[in-house]
């Protein structure tokens, strides 16, 4: 599970339809919206809240959650500390390639290492990597506790549980803070859809998007 | 890099927008087109040929490059059997995530397992995945050769190519056989455009999509 480059006999090859060619068809850009913070801080449902409201506003969005791809890409790995590092990584990998491929791809994961998200924000291109921190105590979500995962690890029935025996490293300089304890998911949604406004991802309604923003 | 599944904790999320909100839009399925055959049958170039194509035809269209993944994704996988399966094994699941995107992704690897294959299909919905068999002749994979490939593994410096000192298994039920050392790349692209519009994935142009072939 290393990151060690095995492969070798390898070239690249130069893609016909470029991101650049996408991204004029689907009038928005690429990006990658990195969701983190505490289990049950709400990462999934503003993902899933924030990529209605995407397609409904015409662009192309997707998940990637940690529950669902957790089932398949990586079932294969664990919580152990090397694992969850793998998991990140390949994450990362493949929220640059949604990217690549004109996506708004919004991953939601716990991510609770800086050192891994750091990683995932440095496989992306400049300006197409925003950390958004769902900002929530950890008091809050394991009053909410939907799956009754912070009951269980209180009880010391799940080991290196994050926010209860395993450490979460909060962002030090993320693209956005939510307060998803306080705020309404309505309003996170929104600061959310601002700030890829803010940043060239997506046109400002009447306006189009800004060729300054744009990284061919 | 075993598929033993070690996760716990885990629950499936819902989204919101499913694959057929996706589809209504887009006016197309998504799929995925697995092209498999020894190396320098043509893969990657019939890949981003038929990237092109769809995509000037308005359909949302995306290339795994058996290079460029492994540069990226499974960089920490060399070429040992093992790595090999766990190789194949990545890029299915990756494809059944665009494919569930709404995308009609277009794989290019080797891939000279059938067993590999067959699970690479298995991940993904009946109706959804379509083996393409790049056929040529080793011969003639041999005179293009365009990266040196060949030659090496022909003097011994590279261990375990497939064709050369390695096996490759032919596919036994292709959804479509390409004789890609013989016919023009047009000739091939053209083919699974038809194969694609009869399995309705595309729309047949003044037709619309059939919703029969929906599986929704």
């Amino acid at each position: 599970m290393s990151s060690i480059r095995k492969s070798t006999n390898i070239t690249w090859h130069r893609p016909l339809v470029t991101q650049a060619d996408r991204e004029d068809r689907n009038g928005h850009r690429g990006a990658v919206l990195w969701l983190t913070g505490l289990p049950s801080s709400g990462k999934s449902t503003l993902a899933h809240e924030l990529e209605r409201h995407l397609f409904e506003r015409g662009c192309n969005a997707y998940v990637l959650d940690g529950d669902n791809v957790r089932h398949r890409l990586n079932q294969d790995l664990g919580f152990s500390a090397e694992d969850r590092k793998e998991n990140i990584r390949r994450i990362g990998e493949v929220a640059n390639l949604f990217s690549d491929a004109g996506i708004v791809v919004i991953s939601a994961f716990i991510s609770p290492f800086r050192e891994d998200r750091d990683q995932a924000r440095a496989l992306n291109p400049p300006g197409r990597f925003f950390e958004v921190y769902c900002k929530c105590g950890v008091e809050v979500c394991a009053q909410r506790d939907p799956k009754g995962l912070y009951r269980r690890a209180l009880s010391g029935e799940i080991p290196e549980f994050t926010g209860v025996n395993a450490p979460y490293e909060e962002p030090l300089s993320p693209d956005c803070v939510l307060e998803t304890g306080r705020c309404s998911l309505e309003a996170c949604v929104e600061k959310v859809l601002i700030l890829l406004e803010e940043k060239g991802i997506l046109a400002v309604p009447g306006h189009g998007l800004p060729q300054a923003a744009r990284a061919r």
